[in-house]
């Protein structure tokens, strides 16, 4: 079995941002040169999220839109945990849309249909944060 | 290591269905041929879940009721992805009930607690659609 | 390829509530002699989670506030589910918080962030439930 490990960066613009992360991964399974596998995918701060789903910005509009309707950022004083932070929506956000994503690898290929892309979902950015990219297989 | 790779498809019959494919998963497992490992089972499509939970016909109305409450289908103009389509709705509840389950693979058989089922979770159906299984392991 | 397998048991004294079980985690890591590859931790049962995320009580607490609001345990008779039973919104609310998580094990560590902490979530206690702990690599 081998195995592949690499850490993404990101520090966005705004508070909430979707960033297509596909082409990111593609290089990395390149990299490994793991053919027949997984990839597992997961952000690294519990603020943020990696998902799949389409890259259309309509959509991405009324994702940011039910997610502030469900658990809206503001008044932050509708939160216990924001005492000293602001970012308690962030964490709920991040719990709805999930912290990973695991990836099947066939012939060197994510081994998708026909929409499918990775997402980054930040709530909670501007400032360094971090994907993990974990390859096994052979 | 060993990899199986195994395509399901679907067609249902309404816009919204939950299918039980445990069954169809356990098949894939024997002609795997694979005893230790893991199970990944996912939608390939955009607009659909898998997930695990209870096959009981009044939890899934359960299920049907509260996203409808919460990402309801219509008006369809309330989302700014419906402008040649419908289905912005389907995205969203796919999100809130996953892409896909990992399930561990021991002894040639899901490793699974006593009410454990696989569902296939249609948001958008009554057209072509695909699930992915791919199994790892020896 | 090696594998690991082990349950962990809780017996929650409330409704609901929210365990760290990070350490139990590392110690099946560190039983499992395996340095490389994934970790697999997902509910056997359909009313409980595992998730990643903070371990800060204010913010449990916001989660408590957050699913009781979209899924609400009362009145019972609100979902079809309850008719021998009373704990459709448990369903209700583990499928918004996940069943499983995969982390990937480096170097014999979980390989994680600053702040990520393995949380069981239990939505329907006061009973004996299970936690199943898959390790696959080398």
């Amino acid at each position: 079995m081998k195995s592949y490990r690499k850490e993404l960066w990101f520090n966005t613009n705004y508070r909430r941002e979707y960033i297509n992360i596909t082409r990111q991964i593609e290089a990395c399974i390149k990299e490994s040169n793991i053919k027949e596998g997984i990839v597992l995918v997961n952000a690294m701060h519990i603020t943020a999220s990696v998902f799949i789903n389409d890259d259309e910005s309509g959509l991405h509009h009324d994702f940011e839109k039910f997610l502030e309707r469900i658990a809206p950022e503001k008044p932050y004083n509708q939160y216990q945990h924001n005492g000293y932070e602001d970012n308690a929506d962030a964490h709920i956000k991040r719990q709805l849309f999930g912290r990973e994503v695991v990836c099947a690898l066939t012939n060197g290929n994510l081994d998708f249909g026909p929409w499918e892309q990775i997402f980054y979902g930040e709530f909670d950015g501007m400032r360094n944060k971090r994907v993990l990219v974990k390859i096994i297989g052979e």
